[in-house]
């Protein structure tokens, strides 16, 4: 690379230069790498040659005692592209008014200039940091960099109210703030140092000038100035549950949890130096389920999109060569579902998780040349921890079929122990010692509750040790999300235990209901709550949103729709699952990450004159 | 599956099944698993929910200490593949007189047999066993099963005498010896049980009684009757390394080094579950470089061939869709230059090390529809580490050039340390402190010595303290192999040191002048050593095989051909580097894994007259 010019995009990275050529632009100074420079962090003292904790040598010295497993960290992997891949375009923010796009040299310098200017900002390593950003530059940066100067990122969702900000940073003892423009007014009386990015990769952005600031304190010192940490189970992240009830919690996850997870993702995805990662999911919802550094280890491309925005998508879809994205549901229904869907020529994979996918969505996903990646997990799991692994057989079933059995949460990932589904421990047979799981039969019906551990379990809740302990009992790690076990040993999630609906004794998934009604034509997308009824206890309730077409079609007639969908039903459930009542809707209420919020929706219930 | 019913191969795995229809067979009623089998296994007691090493409960509880970091191990992923695959095809021994087939679930239930049938035997964890056996069902079992029974395997080379065999039986003190019965003749008065295999899979084997006898064992028991190893620095193999001098020496391998190292490989050769490896690489050698768990973890399938028969190899190239194989440039040449090559039709990768392939033979494979993946290793990291890394400039290049730069070893995998070339401990400056290891630059010219650090390096040297801490002098592994560091931060192998020749005071690299006389259109393998010389002290002498055809041509006239080689050496080497002396051979001395002996060419050399 020949600094500061302008780099060759179609020479650099083919696959996604299309829409990027002719734009001209050249990185801060401070952004291009000196020359020669050593991309390698330096060893931590006092490490074995193998990391192996030679039992005499821990034992003579304690202190080398959590000096003994360092993986080289998830750092690593970006100095690796710019040493190995120094011209491929790694970080591209392309839709706004002033486009960067980031070589992944001079991305690992930006970092690098990140990480020294946390440092000469005062922070200590075990300082928190925390960034309020939609996809951007910024927090691409502080994902990377903070491991750099061995600090926490708590990254905080940018749809929360002021006094769940405030919350937050007074929680996570954050010592600097960084605020994306368009959210500066959620920190305005912060009592932090705050850092605003006016997000446009130019000098005079405050932004810039404190990269610049680290760039000019670590002029002499490079990579191995930075001091690494000897203990791979040091923290990294701290992300914040968007709790639906009660105050957000803090989750501690650690670099070898992010290290293992972030391969995971890449394998399973399918990852590799030709892909190009689409950012529409947040990257500060739990830590962007580690693919910042998916990315990086698999010498990917990311772009990232400020906005859910599906006109845009759809042009990187299908201009730019994006072979990768991760979306709940929701996201995946308006992916499909948007005018410019076109069938795709060259192979996406979409990873889903966040909601249990509807069999239709997985078949029009199909359809649409977007191959699913079906896999589920929790912030407490490091994202996603389990996959539905297809099988050969399925190829046979007609598509139908086949994105019901492609609906189910699947297997563990490697990096996991293999899951279990047992029963609540409130269930527990009287006489049953306390804490004991029991597993809940594999037959595709008994409910239980999913439990995990092993590398891809959180480090615990942040300064909430009882909270830690109730979430660890019986030695897993308690979801909270109730699943069927399939005899094949894949789960398939029934619903949160407070969304299961208790109808004339029965239990009703609310997610059964839903599969059955997101297969009627005219369905866009539909959830389901329980009603008070008073003779059944209660009864299903259905949102429904209509397709565009279908809702032209059903203005004023929307009982004769309801009474439509209800035969649709009944033909496929049982009498206490069926509907008593369907609403059409303009939209649904959900989070920012595009969880359906069934609280709000229950009390809507609740207090509906129907 | 149905138990006891012949797999319908067309189903199972549809790509590797084309010529395996047809075959009747059956497992042994002992491989088929239970109905409803648990293919999990146990979790290590005292283990925390997220590995972690609580500081008070560690300080607490001295016996956590080494509890704390157990991944789940390289075992999980054949038990994982059972599980999310039970009906795919995980390992086929197709070019026998009783060709067997085995299905990831009836696989895992062998195993299962195997690791109960070693504890049956007395083997106690941490004891060894010694196989003796070329690729083939019971290696691959074995493999696994040890894991299983917390034993270590040391897998010995079938090509070595029956001393070396013996010293290697003595120094591991292996308690329990399986042999093929190609090979009983090695240890006919072996002092401790062997359990020989006719290689046939079927009632009446000897191999396949003993696995009988740990299901009878383990009929109550299964996976989680077994008990597992909570600390993931556990010894799994004791590989010993075919040194070309002195006694073979024990290098010890960790859980979590394979694991690690599986992974790594796994992700640079593209495997997944639609892969079909072909073990032409012996399993013996450095634990088939990990791939014995590469292949699990990505759901491949493997064919095991007990020969390098490059008829079979093409039969299977052709015909299997074999989509993976490892092996020496040596093997490589074997592949392209057989009879029955041909243009492939379906992606095929290679896994090339063990010695520097040459431009030439790169550009012959890439030729042949094959992708190099070149990587590079030893037997003291897990087989490879280092990989080149194809960079898009290259594609504009012309072959030739490109595959120069495909001969380069390259840059460190993800999962070690960025490897470094250092000056060799002997050469330091004076005052230099000792043991300090100072880079040389990255020039492209400069010569020193490769080092390696992190969870890609062995264990250690098996009962030898003394030979560990000298291979560890300085904080990093020091591998004996000589490069030159580039400006892009890749390594190009130059030769052992011992290797290099001293022609009239100048270095001269072999490898750079084979990679010379390779390019001639008439040398299919060469091999060039030092000859002593009066005047210049050595001089390069050559040692070449001729394709088939040029050996027609040039047969009794030897002298011209050497010439004709000669003047093309002449024009593309300095004076000091062009060989003296050309000799025509049938054939070249190497190892069991096709290494070049060049101790016994240098012999040859001297005693030459010429």
């Amino acid at each position: 690379m020949s600094p500061g010019a302008l780099p060759s995009f179609s020479r650099l990275s083919p696959i996604s230069s299309s829409i990027f050529t002719g734009n001209a632009f050249h990185p801060t100074p401070e952004s291009i790498p000196p020359p020669n420079v050593n991309l390698t962090l330096p060893v931590p003292p006092g490490l074995p040659v193998n990391i192996h904790p030679l039992v005499d040598q821990i034992l003579a010295q304690p202190s080398l005692l959590f000096d003994s497993h360092t993986f080289q960290n998830p750092l690593d992997f970006l100095l690796r592209g710019a040493q190995i891949y120094p011209d491929k375009l790694a970080l591209v923010h392309p839709d706004v008014p002033q486009p960067v796009f980031y070589t992944y040299a001079v991305w690992a310098q930006r970092v690098q200039n990140f990480a020294y200017a946390l440092l000469k900002s005062g922070i200590q390593p075990g300082d928190t940091i925390a960034v309020i950003a939609p996809n951007s530059p910024m927090i691409a940066d502080a994902m990377q960099g903070v491991i750099g100067a061995r600090a926490i990122i708590t990254t905080i969702n940018t749809r929360l109210t002021k006094s769940e900000v405030d919350y937050i940073l007074q929680h996570s003892g954050a010592k600097l703030l960084f605020v994306d423009h368009e959210y500066a007014h959620l920190v305005k009386d912060a009592k932090i140092p705050v850092i605003i990015s006016q997000d446009t990769g130019r000098p005079g952005d405050p932004y810039e000038e404190f990269l610049s600031a680290g760039r000019k304190f670590s002029r002499e010192r490079g990579w191995q100035g930075l001091e690494m940490d000897a203990d791979e189970n040091k923290a990294v992240c701290l992300n914040y549950t968007s709790g639906t009830t009660g105050r957000p919690k803090g989750v501690l996850t650690t670099l070898r949890g992010t290290y293992l997870a972030a391969i995971a993702n890449a394998f399973e995805a399918q990852m590799d130096k030709n892909s190009t990662y689409l950012w529409i999911l947040p990257m500060f919802h739990a830590a962007g389920w580690t693919f910042p550094w998916s990315a990086t280890f698999a010498f990917s491309t990311q772009i990232t999109l400020r906005t859910v925005d599906y006109t845009l998508i759809w042009k990187h879809l299908l201009h730019s060569n994006v072979t990768h994205y991760c979306g709940a549901p929701t996201i995946q229904i308006g992916v499909v579902n948007h005018p410019h869907a076109e069938r795709l020529n060259h192979p996406v994979r979409a990873i889903i998780a966040g909601a249990a996918p509807t069999a239709h969505l997985l078949s029009e996903l199909e359809k649409t040349g977007i191959t699913p990646v079906h896999v589920y997990g929790l912030t407490y799991t490091y994202g996603p921890f389990t996959r539905n692994y297809p099988q050969p057989s399925w190829a046979a079933l007609p598509l139908d079929e086949r994105a019901k059995l492609s609906a189910r949460q699947g297997h563990a990932f490697a990096t996991s122990y293999p899951l279990r589904v047992v029963y609540p421990l409130a269930d527990a047979a009287p006489g049953t010692p306390a804490g004991t799981l029991v597993d809940v039969p594999k037959d595709g019906k008994t409910v239980g509750e999913i439990v995990a551990r092993g590398n891809i379990v959180m480090h615990g809740y942040f300064r909430d040790a009882d909270a830690t302990s109730r979430a660890f009992e019986g030695g897993y790690f308690h979801s909270g999300d109730l699943a069927v076990w399939h005899p094949d040993g894949s789960i398939a999630i029934q619903d949160r235990s407070k969304d299961i609906i208790i109808s004339g004794g029965e239990n009703a998934s609310t997610l059964a209901i839903e599969q059955e009604l997101a297969s009627h034509p005219d369905v866009l997308e539909v959830s389901v709550v329980g009603r008070p009824h008073p003779k059944w206890g209660e009864r299903p309730m259905a949102f429904v949103i209509l397709h565009a077409e279908s809702a032209k079609r059903w203005a004023a007639k929307h009982a004769d729709f309801a009474r439509d969908l209800k035969r649709h039903a009944k033909d496929r459930l049982p009498g206490f699952a069926t509907p008593e009542w369907i609403v059409v809707v303009e939209e649904l209420p959900k989070t920012s990450t595009g969880k359906i919020l069934k609280t709000t929706l229950r009390k809507r219930a609740a207090s509906a004159k129907l």
